[in-house]
């Protein structure tokens, strides 16, 4: 049975972990950094020694592309991002990039006569550093000329940072592709999550990536001086928000893998020896399935509702944002569980509950993505290790999966 | 029976709520501001109107004194004060001043001979427009340099306000008068809450004025993504602290009258999908009695490291500021029940609440105080409301509570 080269991966990783390297043993190469820009050399090189063929779109997006024979064969596509957080790991994104880097280049040594063209790729600033996933909603054409203009560190600091990785706004919004020149998209990541290593499992094949909904709850009640108004008779914001939020877990409790989060409140007007009239509530809820997302918003209104009403309040509710599920596309995932079952490697069905690249892929194309374990569930930090033979793992599941959708997909 | 002159007590009450009258219905006269500074002119002239002696102290304290035969006697006093919170109503320390007034009136036309001299004075800013209890706290000799540096409005514009009533920083720290010559003080207030008037009672004799102990409790767990961090696996700050705000009540049931509030709250690193890691919460306890005090927050404190165990949680409590309790002169308050009784009048004994300048004079000198209704229970507001047989009820007792004092205290 064809596996890729575990050293040639491991070699790659050893040697992308050098660039943008912390004293606490991760990586910092947040998008369009010096960093980040030394690791997209190092990739073109990479690409260009094993003879493949480098592009770098208007996004920034970086390939490697093996074409097959016929100039109007769709293409595979498999990848994730070489950009980290500030302080990150070395596996959140380049495991997947570097898996899809040693399929390209075990398929091109193999001979193999595929019916498609195979591309790996690095998207942009999947990690946010200026918008979240720029360089995979530019390819799929979900960037709007409004969302640069609300970049993070501001446009100017954002137009310098294009113009080191010589792009410009315009090269941005003209980066979208064709889908009908793509047979399908793979992602291969790093759990983020414990539900592999406790379940001792190989690989988690996502079916879905969450939805998020984002609501300020407004707890109205009348502000009162604390000293002279007896605690029976008021109307305080805060004990409603308090018994809302001490609730939330019990009610949430049926809807697993779905979460929920109040990362943020405020009291006012905000005093020791005053009543708060209102309590201002961040709450967020995620799940894969949209109807999903509606019992539980449902659900948990009404207990806010209730819990208002027990105590003499009013409830606002303010959407703020939302981020649509993504559904997984049943092919690929089936190509994952087949490349998975194959390798005699264990595996279940995960909801991801983080956003990624293929959230983005899955708008315009048939796409789907696989975690593997990594340990004690740490991301985001520099302790964020993803075992060796994992890596490998992630490796096969992904070109036995690009084996299966060349076959079936195309 | 002896009685006040309830119409020449009603028409002050009126002439008086003219100055700094508010659209709404009620008065403005923040300490020292044009308005107030009118009311010190309108209540001088009344005072050398009924031909007692008027003075000003340092700290502008206003007095109206009646002299009896003996220069070595002790003075009986009695006062409230003239200034409002901003928005504020009329009878919130106007009913104190004036019932004061009222009486020595009563006992100068009934040539009275008393051993003692007797005092109706109005006391400088009450409200803290600048610093609370600010002329109570002088005459008390409570008042500190350092007091003077902290002054809400800022040092400048509270020097600018000083000199508009003839006063300076010095002169405030000279204020402090000699306790030996004083036999004792009383003030008339309104209730500010509803206790008497559910309870259809005329009067409500205090027994202690509240301390206050504020501290911020420190709830600290660990951050973690919301979407990657399985609910189980968390330590969300907030669920400490939304416990503890729950469970307050049912704790402090046993404490009442006893009060807690929770009037500030953040959330840290706050953002809509962080869990947070750490929780600030006000906490505010009121009780009159320094023991129960005590047991109040050890209680508050065992619930607090209880609910933090619960989560896995850390607690740290950071004392803020503490006013002392004030209890109340037995034999001030034996007399005021003993002239309500003797008009006729129902009475019940209460713990204030709310701060008064009796705190400062129950520090150096026998002292209690007693409330009246108010309409609602509202204060601090143009719809402050006593209605007149309350205002004339307020200077009847304290009349011949003052009466009783020159006879037992002296």
């Amino acid at each position: 049975m064809m596996k890729i080269n575990a050293q040639r991966l491991l070699e790659d990783f050893d040697a992308l972990s050098h660039i943008g390297a912390t004293v606490e043993g991760g990586v910092e190469r947040t998008a369009f950094s010096q960093a980040d820009l030394e690791a997209r050399d190092w990739f073109r090189q990479r690409v260009e020694d094993a003879g493949l063929t480098f592009q770098q779109d208007g996004a920034g997006n970086l390939s490697a592309l093996l074409t097959c024979g016929r100039p109007s064969a769709k293409t595979l596509l498999a990848g994730s991002h070489l950009d980290s957080v500030p302080g990150g790991g070395r596996y959140d994104g380049p495991l997947g990039v570097l898996a899809a880097l040693e399929c390209v280049r075990r398929i091109q040594e193999e001979k193999l006569e595929l019916p498609v063209h195979v591309e790996a790729i690095s998207f942009s600033d999947e990690e946010g550093t200026w918008l979240g996933m720029l360089g995979s909603r530019a390819f799929a054409g979900l960037l709007k000329p409004q969302d640069l203009t609300q970049v993070k560190g501001g446009s100017a600091a954002f137009g310098a940072a294009l113009q080191a990785a010589s792009l410009t706004a315009d090269s941005l919004l003209a980066a979208r592709r064709d889908p009908g020149r793509y047979a399908g998209f793979i992602e291969a990541h790093i759990e983020q999550g414990r539900r592999l290593e406790k379940a001792k499992l190989n690989v988690g094949v996502v079916t879905e990536i969450v939805g998020i909904r984002w609501q300020w709850l407004r707890f109205c009640g009348e502000a009162a001086h604390s000293g002279t108004q007896p605690m029976e008779e008021r109307k305080d914001a805060l004990w409603g928000a308090a018994r809302f939020v001490d609730q939330i877990r019990t009610l949430t409790r049926s809807y697993a893998p779905g979460v929920v989060n109040c990362g943020q409140i405020e009291a006012r007007p905000g005093a020791f020896n005053i009543v708060p009239s209102q309590v201002k509530l961040a709450l967020e809820v995620r799940h894969g399935r949209p109807e999903v997302l509606d019992a539980m918003e449902a659900d948990l209104f009404a207990l806010a509702r209730r819990v208002a009403g027990e105590f003499g309040l009013q409830l606002r509710v303010e959407p703020v944002q939302q981020v649509l599920p993504a559904r997984m596309h049943r092919t690929v995932v089936n190509c994952i569980e087949q490349a998975a079952s194959e390798l005699g490697l264990s595996h279940t069905h995960l909801m991801s509950f983080a956003g990624h690249d293929t959230q983005s892929m899955s708008a315009v194309m048939p796409s789907a993505m696989f975690f593997v374990p990594c340990e004690g569930g740490i991301s985001h930090n520099p302790l964020e290790l993803a075992h060796e033979q994992d890596i490998v793992n992630a490796a096969n599941v992904m070109l036995h999966a690009l084996l299966s959708m060349a076959r079936v997909m195309v």
